[in-house]
């Protein structure tokens, strides 16, 4: 957790924060290390936290959720991947996973599912990306054909990069139901246990050991056609329309590490002596930790606002892009700068610097890479 | 003036915003590059400003002021600045000129002076450099001598970089009442006609020609005792206290041109074709500009949540530190990619880029180098 | 001129450099200030250089040139810009004028033409831009007609961003004399007294004041047929290779000014005190003074390494425009920190470093914009 | 191994690069991710190319060096880097572990040590850095008691970051043998097996796994005082000359590993299709790729420049920290780059982009931190 004085709007957000900061420091830094180490997914923690409240924070409360505004929501985030970012991220993961039902979802299918999802019994992961489509998204080519009496798709082909690949109890997948590019995309709420699906070995991944990332292999998967959420079709603007949020919430993820890298060679920086004082006290390094402790305000401040506007209502795609390409740049070279003010120490396993460096890299990455964040960007300028 | 999208609380704000634009629109734009030609001072524009009550935001308004939080005063700014630079710029030291008055102040020199300040009819100055102490502002050497009778100073010394330097109406002189370092730091309230008081010729600079800077002469220069503001010793607290508010100023003035330089390079990257299309819709162009807007608004947001910490009354020293290194080092890197984006036309003066450009570079120099600002992060940084 | 401890192949180099410094030192410095205070052209100085053998030096002593290597040539250029940087630019853009004749011209317009243009008795321009065509440079519109009788070219349209245009004394014309895209251009050696061929006024440029820039009007011009250099259609040709060749003195120029102003604000480091101790003394000045000193020296190094590749007659067109990319870039990058290192007294013209911030930018520009080079070490990339 | 084009002087240097290209493709490759994986030092390896004569380049042929110019000694280890980061690394300080030796070393003692050092059957290890003096080393404070007969010393202390640390044949021991600071340290070249020598458990490193890097224990050792390597007091000169060749070899082994990133990111640039085109062929990746290979030119050339310097016996330390500095932020921003260009598929251990981005950062870090380069450069700038 961080140090950070935050700004919140109610009693309850401070609460909650402290809340968080509370697990933080005695549950997900105590064990980080160990699960880091051995590469395992911390289910029960997320049963914890689930319990806690904090995986259904930003939904409405007759279906268990927190009600939380974004921006409160978002600094919950922050703490989590601080303290540990694959609960961070996981976190992110699962809310946006609830994302396609709770806003696209019929009554009965918000009134059947959500609950599960909110409390956090059940585990969700967001299946967009396959082996050849990334950044381009709608050129996704696995299949769903409706039977013959509508009652289910049948759906074949491989999701990729998949959070909570594996692991997670329901699966979004956005599937291709008409040749019709964009236009042509569903989305599907599938169980885990989908006859037909199944998870590839865990990708083998330089960091968030703790989060398994996996292929999602659907062979003839039969998922009923109850399970779609929104109409055929629709999917493609479901997956932008949850991309929006979802970015908000890998800025806040961002934010957190380099704010923990951050307070960590502040802490270094005061303790290392050399040349007869501290490390903090020669200029060159001082200077070098203003502009991250700068850049990490600057990061926060930009999301925080583009929090604002999705909860008054206004449109903030652009401003979520924004804040999802500047917060992780920002995360990369905080970190990058932080292992260097540790100098070998931040080298070592010893010091949690080093994991949050390699952390912070795929944040450039995910929910689209900063290169689409940038083409989103440049699109609204080109047209305004 | 800019076409963002402000976030503002009142409608008196949004209709303060508007009228700013009009008289950008109407009354700055078209007069900016005349005056920067001729390098003369636009002494009735800051007369016609200062009457539609810009000159006076931040203050009460049981003297004139416009009783406006910071987070509104400095948009105001913004506008101004990306009008023209030197009337923005010049709002800003004028605004901080009145600051040590209307804070320090006693009632009866409230009364007496600021009035005829928030007017505009009376613009200000503020001379705390001199040649040989500039970072190092607690070394001044400009000494006031009480007179036996304690009723005048004389005061012998030269101030630098004087912003509105021969044609302000008033100076806050910070001063050496004694030989203790920055507690023998006192501050007058200078009329301009004080006898011994003259300004040297105005500094040829490469920017900002339309705003007169020159060194101010004290020459046995007399002035009143009552002109004192606070106590004997505590002049360099109001200084300091003055620079963190007029640091969000200068924070604003960078924003504003920044978002200037922004939105010529996207007009003209509309317009622009080559190899049969507009510059714009070529990736390497539109990511440069992606990344301008996203260093834009976060600088924005950065300068904005520090004001808001003003206006709720907590501290925001450190704050406005980040604010003001981070707005002007974008600004320095936007205008300079601005220029880029228009190439050729950038670098002559048939196009405001050029001058924006030329502009951005004192930002980072002024109310503290931007050195200045790191080494106030970093020791906030070394003691908490 | 700058004090680097250069590497140099023979005495003769040694001496050559000795001599070009001198000039610097005792002609160029002394008036650069007011040539550029005034925006005229110094004709005479190029004159006295071209006299002194410094607008001929990488062509064949059989014309009056002076034979020396491209690696030697740019150090020329280098101290020459770093002492005045129109001279600089200037002797750029001549030894690049003289570049079509000297290697694709017949023996007999060698020897005809050749022996004027390098003693630097006449003086030189290069036209490829337009208004409508300057990265995209082979869709250029000037028209040129053969007469039917083969004399004479009839010219029509408009060149942009001449460097020389109007003092020049012959110009290097790309004209269009088929429709078949780049492969319909050919090159004209125009004479200055050309009927029907004029300047419009200077451009108003943000710097290299004294370097006068212009479009060069074509109004029915008439040109010899005996004029073309190389066959019709091989214009691009032409163009493309000088330009390769002319980048490398973009770079050296580029490199000589970002020396002049780090040694500048060296120097100003190392008198300037404040906190009692001189501000070189200060790290984080100093970190950023080794910062800007490393990538001088390696831009330096960059283009003499390019330079070595065609004095070998390997190709250099890549690494060209990686020299070119990369020096300018530093020298935009540290011409702005050295005006940071001198404060205030940078953005004055009390000292040359406010000039040469003003000159950087423009290099960013010429000769290919540096998106331009990106380009050309893209495509190579792509390919190979 | 990497495709560049490289500049050598002679046919020998031509065939000892082919042989090395050879190795690393035959040898190398195949065999990094397994030995990466376990973790473990591939001593056979070392013994490997040692018999290949790669690990006694720049040394006299009468030990049975190599008797290579630094310009060649340094390419060969950018291939070797390239192919096997600890390898290359491994290759470096192994002959920065011969340095002291061969260059301040009786004759009786290079007769003795080096054919051994040269041939690579004994492994050498350098020990400067301490738990308590890293950049600050002439702080040290392991401590060597000359017996009363002068025939051995007693040496107690830690040395720190040893790489090869507990692998190694012999140890450059910097000790301390008089209490006047800098001028006190001495040199000591253990063996192994000497009593009282024994190292701590390896440290666990973000990368470089196959290196291993461990505290040297010494507690009461041994040392024959014929292998002290100079005299009493003058092993802070050594060790700042053998750094000043060191430093050398990092940023040979750093654009080694930025040009194998380079190389992967293109080649996986030119595979991957995205919006039916290859990746490559977008402009904003494209340009991102450009800049990456203009850095990594540069960095080349600046190295090779200073190496130059030191064939030809000039004065290089300055240039060697600019080297060094240049060259390892150079191969940390590529690196980050290149995985960013790989996408997901840059994360995983699939592609050896991730290994090099780990590798890359501690490069910044060893053999005097990019900060201490940094103060040896301001420091030069300070005094000429």
């Amino acid at each position: 957790m961080t140090t950070v004085e935050r700004d919140l709007p109610t009693d309850e957000a401070h609460d909650l924060l402290e809340l968080v900061r509370d697990i933080a420091r005695q549950r997900l830094v105590p064990q980080v290390d160990d699960y880091e180490d051995k590469g395992t997914f911390p289910r029960e923690v997320f049963t914890e936290i689930g319990r806690a409240g904090l995986l259904s924070l930003p939904y409405p409360e007759e279906f268990g959720g927190g009600a939380q505004p974004y921006t409160v929501y978002l600094q919950v985030l922050e703490e989590l991947s601080a303290a540990w970012g694959a609960v961070g991220l996981g976190a992110s993961v699962h809310t946006l996973s609830c994302y396609p039902v709770a806003q696209f979802g019929s009554d009965a299918q918000r009134e059947r599912w959500l609950p599960g999802m909110l409390s956090g019994e059940q585990l969700g992961a967001y299946c967009l990306s396959e082996p050849t489509s990334g950044s381009d998204a709608a050129a996704l080519r696995t299949r769903a054909v409706l039977s013959a009496d509508g009652a289910t798709y049948d759906v074949t082909g491989t999701k990729a990069w998949i959070t909570h690949g594996g692991v997670a109890d329901f699966y979004n997948l956005m599937v291709r139901t008409a040749d019709t590019g964009p236009h042509g995309i569903s989305c599907l709420l599938a169980d885990a246990d989908t006859p037909g699906l199944s998870a590839a070995p865990p990708e083998r991944k330089m960091g968030y050991r703790s989060s398994q990332t996996a292929q999602i292999l659907l062979d003839g998967a039969t998922v009923d056609s109850g399970r779609r959420i929104g109409e055929e079709g629709q999917g493609f603007t479901i997956a932008l329309s949850a991309l929006d949020s979802g970015r908000l919430g890998i800025a806040a993820c961002a934010v957190g590490i380099a704010q923990a890298a951050l307070e960590s060679a502040v802490a270094y920086a005061k303790e290392r002596q050399q040349f007869g004082q501290r490390i903090i006290d020669f200029q060159g390094l001082s200077f070098m930790l203003a502009d991250m402790a700068t850049q990490v305000a600057a990061a926060r401040e930009l999301y925080l606002a583009a929090a604002r506007r999705r909860d008054a209502g206004q449109s903030f795609s652009v401003q979520a892009a924004m804040a999802k390409l500047f917060a992780t740049d920002t995360c990369m070279k905080v970190t990058t700068d932080a292992v260097q003010v540790l100098g070998g120490a931040g080298y070592v396993r010893d010091f949690p610097v080093e994991r949050w460096f390699r952390e912070a890299k795929v944040l450039q990455i995910v929910e689209g890479t900063n290169q689409v964040q940038r083409l989103v960007i440049g699109r609204h300028l080109a047209k305004h």
